[in-house]
């Protein structure tokens, strides 16, 4: 195991030897393995936003076995998926690439001012789909926020009993909000500092702006000068608003017109102390040759083998 | 066992073999058995619709075991209904064809804009009547979907620590979408991709039309040209939406005036790679002899003895 | 025992010997005994409407020993009633008739558009006090009827585990209906038909009018020309909608004047198939003497000692 | 024992020899021991009205201890208290009085129209604090009084499993009911009834009016002639709405103005057939040898000792 | 063990020996050990407030592990926080002081006129984590009020069972008060006695303002000229409506604007009869060595050290 994995490790001195193995699980494979870094292939957008909307314009990616063979082609830390795409591939792919369950989903056909996530999968589902981690989201920001939280905690302590890793998607939303403040730098941190005080190993929140969403933040922002001028500066105070770096942070990535930009963004996160990304719709929206190259690219980036 | 059930069972890969049996029974029963194909008989409109408006035109059909005889005369693959029509005949008619038990249920004695259902059995009751698997009913488009999802994914993980087969009914309902958009092809692909998700062995959606009720999902469905002109194409559509053919979908009819309007819905839903047809109203609410040749007919197209 | 019993202990084929047996004791006690016929005295007025309103007529009443004492004097099949009067003489009376624990109850402090029912007793209390069965009323019709159906679900699950009989008041009510559609015809079948869907043995609805209150339903009630003009046809229909007769289903009284009026109601029960009345106010509201004339002439009329 | 505890027990036959032992333990101690009549010290106004406005005017009240000491002093045969109060007395006076463990309460820090209750203690806390019984508060009349007969009926029933009494607080209020009304004689009965129907042993109502709130009431009681002139004519009518005075039920003062008033509430809660006092602020808010002297004349009163 | 410590030990007689050796932890640790005063660390601003305007100040703050460090330099009698800031440091500092885990959070993400907080930690985490206490804040005033007495009631039950100290936040918020009210002498001492009725063994309070809140309370105060002039008389009201001084009551500071306005303050905790202080911002965002003076500080004012 590499000093930077041991490192790691060390900054989680309370979880027993069954969730250090699944994070070692996570740290340790693909291209990024023992670099500290990750980039994770999420596909939970056939729930989030429909089949249609998802997968038409790369047509193999309706079958749930595509994306455990980008995720291990690709040389991805882990595939993250809900119940029924983990389901159709976890015997196939046994033990080629570490799952995440996520437990929770959401779908558009009703659009609410302040969403809530049905509970999808159970810890249960997790162990015997032979997953590293449970995954979950949380909206901080909507009014069913705290119901969330509580249940991440129950199923979080239920995770970390049986030796999983607790991967938390930290999204602000919902009537506390403005549409700006969603990636707000200061909400950004707070999202992510509450996903750490949740118990998360692992959390994964939007690249922030520079807007400041709360006046009473954006008075201290000001006062002490925090530097969130560029986006290095942004992932940097993100990280440090998680527990000074000793949680695991990864980002997706903000509105990027073209693959220059993200890797631009994915530079900004790794000279920003970053751990890496989950890149969904950028690689399993476009063919799959073209999808290995552009994950190759920000590997490499994350790995420093490119610039 | 055929060599296309040996195929479909193939899909399940993260099913114990008890589920996995029952799969197999649901397949191997009837006159389609050993095809991949179903046609099954779902009687919950007593409950849905009250007991007059579903049997007063074939009073025969007020007494529970005309049901199983005429599933099992018929030749259907399985027979599905609530706790109290099921009760009323396992017994006599144990052994002798599979048995769906619908564990919700809702009826029109008020009608609400965003419709749930009652929890109306459980799945040891759907063990101790013998039955093959259990069925649920959600509403995706209602405020209690995200409810309904998190029932039914309790339920579906007892059902299939038990070795019962998952069979859901989406149904698009609600605040969230228009009339037209209830089957709109959009929204029908969304329903049964979400019943997918949430860890569905057989789904059964409405047959759609070629109406697209989302703004986005209208724009990727015209930029990337999905094929929804002709019924077949829906078909094909949906089944493709719901794991690139990896799990089992059934349709239930549009509103068709004529039988052989029926039947040509029958040929679209088998020419797209449908697998097969849940028929209700139009099978009881006729006389046994005639609803004996009516059922015939459609499973002679399935099964390719009828053109 | 009877052959009318037990052909009666026929339509309940998935119920286990203990339950049968319950089954059995109700419809063997008392002067109706044998005869697949019931009249059962409910006193859960003191809780429904205050106990000056139910007992100040009768002061005798008041005493719940004396109950206890007018089913057993009468011949009634069974007693039923809250649990505190239960409490208050299942010892002193242990034996002596079959007695139902209503496991809900409602008060008239406070009225709602859309009633529920508080949850006043539990199965484990009908089996120390050994009670034949549960009983539980549902409200179709109101808000909370699906939450009421869930309720009543779990606790007939549990009751026939342990071998009860379990009975349903299926009242119709709530903004879902209008005044008249609480007793409509094709309410009062949809009702009847609701509890034997979710389980019920036994079911007790009020007599219906002739009023049709869906337009659905009276749309295919006039066109097949269901026969409900008299009282004794819409019993039949009633008992018709009840899984064709293979359930048990009583009636209370509709407004009644006089003696006379209820005996012709009890005579139409009796002429459409009904299988007994519960009779509450008419029988405790009266003096002992009073109420055992009363009753006798009832019990004569479905014995047919008495046309 | 004495004829007259012998007599109270008989009517608990459906109870088991545990809480027969703790009613005996209620009925056979303190100063109106085997007389059938008690006295009861209840002091949870700190947590009802806050400490200031329930101590101040007595600060030794402030001590928990006090009201132990208060309670044996003055011979009464309970004392009631919230879960904090009992605690901090019941090993230093361990043995010396039956004590009651009130399971819920409320605070005055937000007013509602429709109040409900927090659970604040368990029949587990009960037991370990060597308590003869747990106390409960509904409010009829309230929106929320169908979940708190819910709650109480589980925890009754837990109660009785574990050999406690049983203590019901029935306190009329919420949008049902006027401000009269709560207090109104048919309103009290109805109340009284009610938590007799849910179980209770012992139950607790405020002295009624002679007001009449609901109209359909009125009409039967003054139809019946149901005599509510005096005081004691309407004790006797509550005690007889309650189980026709086979449940102990007990008063608390309604306003009065002098000591010689309250005594004459007792004289007429002596003289309708009541069961006893539950005497509060009374006692606590006045120095104690002048409490122990206003005891003595309320209990000397129920003994016969003082006309 | 000094006779202080024995004394207050001895006001928890009905606790388990488990229970009593952690109070004996927290009062027998760091500067103030035996003194029966303590000085205890919180930090749960980050999720309070977010990690901006938290840590920004005095940024070596973020680390989790600067707060145990801090805490232990200062000799603080304990250090409570939420769960990720505990995991992140109780295996490094096991044994080096006693820990309060905090069972619910609440962030300001969206703002609610009736607060609530998630439950975000369990009791089976305290004992994981080698902690000597919960903590758990409740919002008296708020609608949500008696939902959070019930969880506080139901986690301290728990707690108790389990040998763990129960220490309760009580923080008078929500609709039913006035801006002032939450700092209301009359208010305070209410949600103090509230927290100690719930069971509480350790309660924390603001310090009250001379302001009466509520008419009823206001009437009373005057009435018995209860002393509530300086800031001691308030704190010893307090320490008074808790049991009479046999709760251990601290308190946060007020409004402040220096240091030696804090100092001032704690003299008129101690002189009042106060147990001590919880000290969160006003020490964990200035630098340590800072901090560590203005701890000694506070300390040496408690123990006599510094008048």
């Amino acid at each position: 195991m590499s000093e930077r994995v041991k490192e790691i490790l060390s900054w989680y001195g309370s979880d027993n030897p069954g969730t250090l193995t699944n994070l070692a699980r996570l740290l340790g494979h693909g291209a990024l393995a023992g670099t500290g870094r990750l980039v994770i292939l999420p596909v939970d957008q056939g729930f989030e936003h429909g089949p249609g909307r998802s997968f038409a314009m790369n047509p193999a990616a309706y079958d749930p076995r595509y994306h455990f063979q980008l995720a291990i082609e690709a040389g991805c830390n882990a595939y993250a998926a809900p119940l029924g795409f983990l389901e159709a591939g976890a015997r196939e792919f046994a033990g080629q690439l570490p799952l995440i369950l996520k437990l929770n989903s959401h779908d558009v056909l009703l659009e609410e001012k302040d969403p809530a996530q049905a509970i999808t999968g159970s810890v249960q589902d997790a162990v015997r789909l032979g997953c590293a981690g449970i995954g979950f989201t949380i909206y901080p920001g909507s009014e069913h926020r705290l119901a969330m939280y509580s249940q991440l905690r129950a199923l979080a302590e239920e995770a970390k009993q049986r030796g999983l890793a607790v991967v938390v998607w930290s999204y602000p939303r919902g009537s506390g909000l403005s549409k700006d403040g969603e990636t707000a730098i200061d909400v950004t941190a707070y999202a992510a500092h509450i996903a750490a005080q949740l118990g998360a190993h692992l959390i994964k929140v939007k690249l922030p702006t520079a807007h400041l969403e709360q006046a009473a933040a954006k008075k201290v922002y000001e006062k002490e000068g925090v530097p969130i001028g560029t986006l290095a500066e942004r992932v940097r105070h993100v990280v440090q608003s998680t527990f000074d770096g000793r949680r695991i942070v990864i980002f997706s990535g903000g509105a990027a017109d073209t693959d220059e930009a993200v890797f631009e963004q994915v530079r900004a996160i790794r000279d920003g102390g970053g751990f890496g990304s989950i890149i969904g719709r950028n690689s399993f929206q476009r063919k799959k040759p073209d999808a290995l190259r552009f994950l190759k690219t920000i590997m490499d980036i994350y790995s420093g083998a490119k610039k």
